[in-house]
């Protein structure tokens, strides 16, 4: 499998388990309905976890452009490579969230509400506020960043991808996932990647839905940007504490 | 311990504890009565951790037709021993469903809904679908069996079996079903496995049971049918990946 | 410390922690007030790990009189020791149980229903039934002692203690007793220990408490007499697969 | 990075998420409000493992001025280090607090109710009882302290650090805060780490909020003396054991 095939697999497989657990929880007449915090945040953990698996070996499973852009700036990603892997993450989301949208299409269907059906596919904050909704994205990010950094083995001297231990490897960040979600998911709901936010909205304005509202591109920019200026903060810290 | 005896084995604690927190769930007056879709996912999960660390050593610990079906299909398990690996998960389905139905008789009893009685045996879709259903069954076992091949550690160049690490090796396939039951599983209930839907709900239809009702047939071929495509599915990926 | 000071502390931190969480869900005015069957079954399963961490490499981590008898039936522990421990767990046990009435004397205090306060202490099935209430209890007994006999990593020819991979290795019998919480316990709330049930027993029926009734004690050799016929059960068929 | 660095900044990060969950709960309209006592001991544990990750390899991750003086206290740590070990805890505690108001600002704007307001900052007793809470936090710090302790391996002869085994190894620390939030935490909300209530208590008392009320300081003193009480019993016995 090429770098590009596994960050396309890889996110998409994200997307799909990610992107799923909220359609269990929000829409219409699944098993899962109003599971609470608790059902979405151990998906979205898990789905981590799913993509992590299959895509480390190959790609050491960034998933996500705030990754791929933080490795490079630190220095340990060629910036040759940025692009496409970034393109691959936005490919693979939107794939993840075509999947999504077909396999729940009769509880999208059976739900009235379109801001549930929207928030299958993006983000929505809980309280608008255009600086505190982009400072909530790019701290979770800095907190997941700046902890990947740190899954380093220092005795090594040097980066080990997650996949070391085996698939068990997967886990460590899989759980800071998990807590990011449940601690400061809390306003913004945690895209923390631009990929899972851009490529489900554009998912979203693109599939038929009954009842379907507009894909609110005015907030699409804050989990791009909150996302980018969380890496750039958490690169800028490790640089200067290993110096 | 045989491979038969291990997948017999295996599945019928998968069964007897999947199915079992079912039963505790939409049962009237259990313990866990309304526990939501977080115990009924986070059992399910550890039904398969169980499972697996018995069965590993012995067998591999497949405990569903589908799996055994898609390592045959790359190539990783003799087409000689699936039919005996297949009757062996039926077979263990159905006593893990048996052992259910005695461990909650009082319960079954007490409850007077006949679809919640059947619910603890055999998947029931949350929206009747056919498509969409068979569709559904096919993209989470696709899910399954996929991630399940990358958990082959590709520095050694060959599959190992879960329990590599000592009993932790269960975990990620542990894992892999939590995600699936959270994120997918909100529209059929995952079956994602022939034997445990099948086993089980042959038995809803021989055990007496207080208020029963029929065994919806009409449905039992959907977690059949998707598996064995997703299965076919997630081969036909692997094998186009690899070469 | 010695192996009958580890069976002493180790199950005293399990019962502390484990009936610890009982009194937070089902006492009055607890911060986990009706935090439902998850809270009460990850609690028992982090008990068990902590318990486990601490007595395993003294004692083997039996805490837990139906195991010591299991692996003295299968003959992997000397019948001389089996007193010893049992009394070791029986006495930590009420040492346990002893801490949790002291530390939520308050809420003792606070709760009106009596059989709430003495839920805390000792289990109480759902639907009396004298027979199934037994069997319920040898289940989970059951698999609890089959499941652990096959953390064997057979490919070193031996029992290992679960602490071989550091306090990792006291995971997998803590996801165990999860799964069987989850899926076995609806029925009498998953004693499976004797100590478990009859150490804290007797601890209700000395101490004072407000609104405090009667211990139950006609029901108190259930817990007792199903753990021991579930690990004579267990340790039977594994002799017999062994053969 | 230093240990002094390393100490502030994991101490930062597991109060960011530890009172971040607490915020994402209690405070008004925010995407985890309710989301109950699982999603609260979960996000903590969590929080624990993240801060431990980062701090681990620079200064053995202690986080809590309790756990410094435990580690004195048996002759593991050095008392010229104590000092600065909790001024930086602390420090870091105040620093993550920070951010947590500042992430979750408009969230304390919308509550109304200044006692959950308070809440996100520093414990509050179920039941307020001098004794029993100061009890309650020895009780449980007592626990963390003691199997921390236990989590040596005993064949290797010397405390290894958590983080032996990568980043797994901050699962057993993070499950062991996992069991006793969840267990012991029902009484006074678990701070069992002096830097972790009065660090946010500070912030509370010093930052603007609509509807604020007294920072309670009447109650301040005892999760400083409670969990010192505790690391001071736990470290006696485990001399005593060892002896």
């Amino acid at each position: 499998m090429s770098a590009f095939t596994a960050e396309f697999i890889g996110t998409m497989l994200l997307i799909l388990l990610g992107n799923g657990v909220v359609a269990n929880v929000v829409l219409h007449g699944t098993k899962g309905s109003n599971g609470g915090w608790i059902v979405i945040t151990t998906g979205w953990a898990l789905s981590v976890f799913a993509g992590v698996v299959i895509a480390a070996p190959y790609s050491g499973a960034h998933l996500n452009p705030a990754v791929t852009l933080a490795l490079a700036l630190i220095g340990k990603f060629s910036w040759g490579q940025v692009g496409p892997y970034m393109a691959a993450q936005l490919l693979g989301a939107m794939m993840g969230a075509l999947l999504v949208w077909l396999l729940y299409k009769p509880h999208f269907d059976a739900t009235e509400n379109p801001a549930s059906q929207r928030a299958v596919f993006c983000t929505d904050p809980a309280i608008r506020h255009r600086f505190s909704n982009t400072f909530s994205e790019a701290l979770g990010t800095f907190v997941l960043i700046f902890v990947i950094f740190y899954f380093t083995n220092p005795e090594l001297g040097e980066q080990k991808t997650p996949i070391g231990m085996g698939s068990l490897g997967a886990i460590p960040v899989a759980f800071l996932v998990w807590a990011i979600g449940l601690s400061l998911g809390g306003t913004t709901g945690y895209a923390i990647n631009p990929a899972r936010d851009l490529g489900p909205r554009i998912i979203h304005a693109v599939m038929p839905m009954k009842n379907k509202c507009h894909s609110d591109w005015s907030y699409a920019w804050v989990p791009v940007v909150g996302p980018v200026a969380g890496a750039a903060v958490a690169s800028l810290l490790y640089m200067l504490l290993k110096s």
